[in-house]
């Protein structure tokens, strides 16, 4: 008899200074929190070391949980384009790194992660990180936001598969 | 005696379609084009996919000609946040390539660059191939402009150095 294996999905929120992670296991119609966090760079390395700090860190999470996907928003509001070209260059670090691990990269606006979370795309900060803590059965508010953003993409890519 | 080694410097201008390069030796007060060109990403493969073409295609480069610093422009004006975004995106990864290797990695205004070779910081894309070919003694006009742009960038960085 074949053993059913769990699924495992990491979501990433990308960002210079704070990249938010998230990975979550699913077995059968049970999901299971492993880890999520966020990367943090130091204020003052110049910006070519904090890719290599996302890069090794998104790296070793890939290489550790082994997941079957990583989800990444898609973004299409900026306050500049500084910070879209900043972004940018984290997030292309983050699917980087999944795309030498062979792992596909699943891409969802932030009105979706949030419906798939809250149930409404123009759902505040607040809201997504306390129902992200009753839907995954967490102790604790999930902290920073950028992991709750993370986990809510990784909720929503499974939402999305599950009935695609 | 020691034997005076070349400075090997390359430039990148990134793209999320295409990425020029260009490697440039300085021996004592002489250029010498190494190579240049460009890295294609298939228009019809996914984004993750062609951040690691790129990835791949740099850490080659940068394993080939060993170089010394990568040169890679800083921009400024784009035609709207999603352009910033994607070329964010592909920079991020060059930067990764570079910052892996432990190579410094130093930015340059596109107007600093153009200034450094045709002595006009607004001059056009065709002067600034002309330029080039002129200045690194080609035999034919670089193209594509990208890496002419990449080469005009590894020139500018000899220039602050050498000025420094």
């Amino acid at each position: 008899m074949k053993e059913e294996k769990p699924l495992v999905i990491i979501g990433i929120d990308p960002g210079t200074r704070t990249t938010g992670y998230g990975i979550i296991q699913v077995f059968r119609n049970t999901h299971k929190v492993v880890d999520y966090g966020c990367i943090k760079t130091p204020l003052k390395s110049d910006a070519a070391k904090r890719y290599l700090i996302i890069f090794e860190a998104i790296d070793y999470l890939l290489q550790l949980h082994q997941p079957e996907a990583l989800a990444v928003e898609t973004q299409f509001l900026y306050k500049n384009v500084q910070s879209a070209l900043k972004l940018g260059m984290a997030k292309g670090v983050a699917m980087l790194a999944a795309a030498r691990k062979g792992i596909p990269v699943f891409e969802y606006s932030p009105t979706k992660a949030k419906a798939a979370v809250v149930g409404n795309g123009r759902a505040g900060k607040h809201q997504v990180q306390a129902m992200i803590k009753i839907l995954l059965n967490l102790p604790l508010l999930p902290e920073p936001e950028d992991a709750a953003d993370a986990l809510a993409l990784a909720l929503c890519h499974i939402h999305t598969i599950k009935l695609g």
